[in-house]
């Protein structure tokens, strides 16, 4: 055959692989370098003997029904379930019709894109935000607008100078997306009055929010307000996304989607044609997890245990960083972020050597932004490594900085 | 707020539930009624304990990757292990770089779509053909195109007529989608010779073939060739999927696709956007059920299950339905197909009154239908109500027919 390229998609045509995660898959096969570049929780955490458990138990208790084809929104007991558990654990109510179920949190960014975003429209989020939702949301054509943040999150008020501008400009925003505790990358946490300005907003110029809440259920320090800005919601405007790859595991595919009431119905007639409806057998497990105690035993034990890894990277940071720095000390989630301020350097450019040379990796923090900018910015993992690595890494990554190369 | 309409994309504003699929839902709750319309396997064939036991396996031999983040393409074990089932049953050489895990062959068939199709670009289908295909062709835009079957399957002579008249017209034509073994809706298996004319066609025009393999790994008559159209392309055209839904279990939701070599790649970077990858556990399990002769043994054990919930509806067919209609002996699969050959019969007008009058459901096959024709025929399945169920169905449809309503 001639050439493939006239079968693609323009879509398909277009996309790339990002050389970070090419360059990061040749760093993982490098036993010699210590990575901080990776996302991944800590397996250690996984509640094995629990699933394992609750595999044989759903397949010998509920029989066919875990194994059989079932609801495209998800399995009813197991939205009433997780309705309960949200209430308990996040305080918002959300009816199991305006849940579903999804396969994994990235599914759920990539329906709710499909479903609301055409070619064009505006989506507003933090700037930097998360790679893998910025790509959805471009995969479906959006025009991406990012707003500052600080240690406070989101700058509310730079927010609202944005929507103005957009909508004097005849601009159709779809929705404004943020991750309002323990931010991926920045590992910021926004505070009460910038979650209620930010209903406030949403409330004034008729706009959905898209709150995405991974990191929430368990955080590092005590008395910080960690209210879902779905629980500030008075208007039904905000859809809300969770997973539960961060507090039970990643492996088994599960998010979910607390849907403003009007539009769970198109979401369930979307997903149809993107997947039927997720793994049957995983749900049933989810459901019978949250129906003990086992899982909110099991979240207290991970606050303590991934405190003691940011304890030691901030630690870490502040002995072998030099002083012209900015970075974020995360009440919770996975990632330190790190700007460098001094002229000149680039993140980017200096993986190589700073993989080659000093034997430590991490992602710069460029393409996270959404305005281009970031070039001095790095994304520190301390969820995987080990506490002595995460030491080290730190301790490479000071000489690297301190030595621009 | 005054209207969710105007955050919806154009594809969720036109996004409609389909009115059949409404009706079944209620049809289930009806238990007086005898339902020969859904499309599910009888869970009486899932291996259970084989699951239940390789879950709890998987968990304590693999233990945190079974849990863990996996790689978007599928786990290579997994694919290495498919590839040698795939060559093992099904007759064709496939690398495990150029297999993907997709969650269920609904994403298989939604992926394949985002990365081929744009806006305009033509299918070319079976008419009738399977209903969630043509759902994710039309989602990404695709103008479907359908082409006569007899008892052998699509009839290619039309086939080769329509893309030369469409070549001629100046359309896209960017894959022929077919279902050769136990085709859903018709029940129809495409012959040796069409399957060979199918692939002289997609060289001579330069054409990608979309096959979609549900149903032959186990077919009811001895003898019949059921060679996968892929074990036939010598020119890397074949883009082959398939799924353990109907072999194992549908809810584990794992599907493939065994892809062209220049496809492999664009495929696994849209997959990332959809869900990253499909659940670790559910893949693990798939493949240490490979590896041992369980899946062979269970496999064989399908056949004569099914045979006898085929020979029933055939045998009640001949009893009871009148003379002028025309029906498919499958071959293997779950349905038969009926067109009534009696002017006026309108199956889709006929339902309602099958269900509140004769107490019996079935699926009308226009929607099947790629063409606006069909309103004459239904889809009936064998797969899930007990043989007397079905000999019972089948009676009182025959009066329903008879009686013209």
């Amino acid at each position: 055959m001639n050439s493939y390229e006239k079968f693609l998609s323009s879509l398909a045509k277009n996309i790339k692989a990002s050389e970070i995660r090419e360059l990061l898959a040749v760093i993982r096969t490098k036993k010699d370098v210590i990575s901080l570049a990776g996302g991944l929780p800590d397996p250690q955490t996984f509640p094995k003997e629990i699933i394992a458990k609750m595999a044989e138990k759903v397949v010998a208790e509920y029989g066919d029904y875990s194994l059989q084809y079932s609801e495209t929104k998800g399995i009813y007991e197991v939205r009433e379930t997780l309705a309960k558990f949200l209430k308990d654990i996040r305080g918002f109510e959300t009816s199991p019709d305006d849940l579903l179920i999804t396969t994994g949190s990235q599914q759920a960014l990539y329906l709710i894109s499909r479903t609301l975003i055409d070619p064009g429209d505006v989506v507003i989020t933090e700037n930097p935000s998360y790679l893998a939702a910025l790509g959805a949301f471009k995969m479906c054509g959006a025009n991406i607008v990012g707003v500052k943040i600080d240690e406070h999150g989101m700058k509310t008020d730079l927010l609202e100078e944005t929507v103005k501008r957009l909508v004097s400009e005849g601009k159709k925003i779809k929705f404004i997306y943020v991750i309002p505790v323990s931010q991926n990358p920045a590992g910021t946490t926004m505070s009460s009055e910038r979650k209620k300005h930010l209903i406030e907003i949403a409330n004034k110029y008729d706009l959905l929010v898209l709150e995405d809440d991974p990191y929430s259920y368990f955080v590092y320090e005590e008395g910080v307000d960690v209210t879902a800005i779905k629980a500030l919601d008075t208007e039904d405007r905000v859809i809300y996304i969770s997973t539960i790859s961060k507090i039970l595991a990643p492996g088994l595919r599960i998010g979910w989607i607390a849907s403003p009431k009007h539009l769970s119905r198109k979401l369930e007639l979307v997903k149809q044609y993107l997947d039927l409806h997720s793994p049957t057998l995983n749900q049933y497990i989810l459901a019978e997890i949250l129906k003990t105690s086992l899982i909110k035993e099991h979240v207290r034990k991970l606050a303590p245990f991934y405190k003691v890894k940011r304890d030691t990277m901030l630690k870490a940071i502040e002995e072998y960083f030099p002083d012209d720095i900015w970075y974020t000390k995360p009440i919770g989630g996975l990632f330190v972020f790190v700007y460098v301020n001094v002229p000149g350097f680039n993140a980017v450019k200096l993986l190589n050597t700073a993989v080659e040379k000093y034997k430590v990796a991490y992602v710069p923090g460029k393409s996270f932004h959404t305005d281009g900018s970031g070039e001095n910015s790095m994304r520190l993992n301390f969820s995987y490594p080990p506490p002595e690595m995460i030491e080290e890494g730190i301790r490479r990554l000071g000489e690297l900085i301190k030595n621009k190369g």
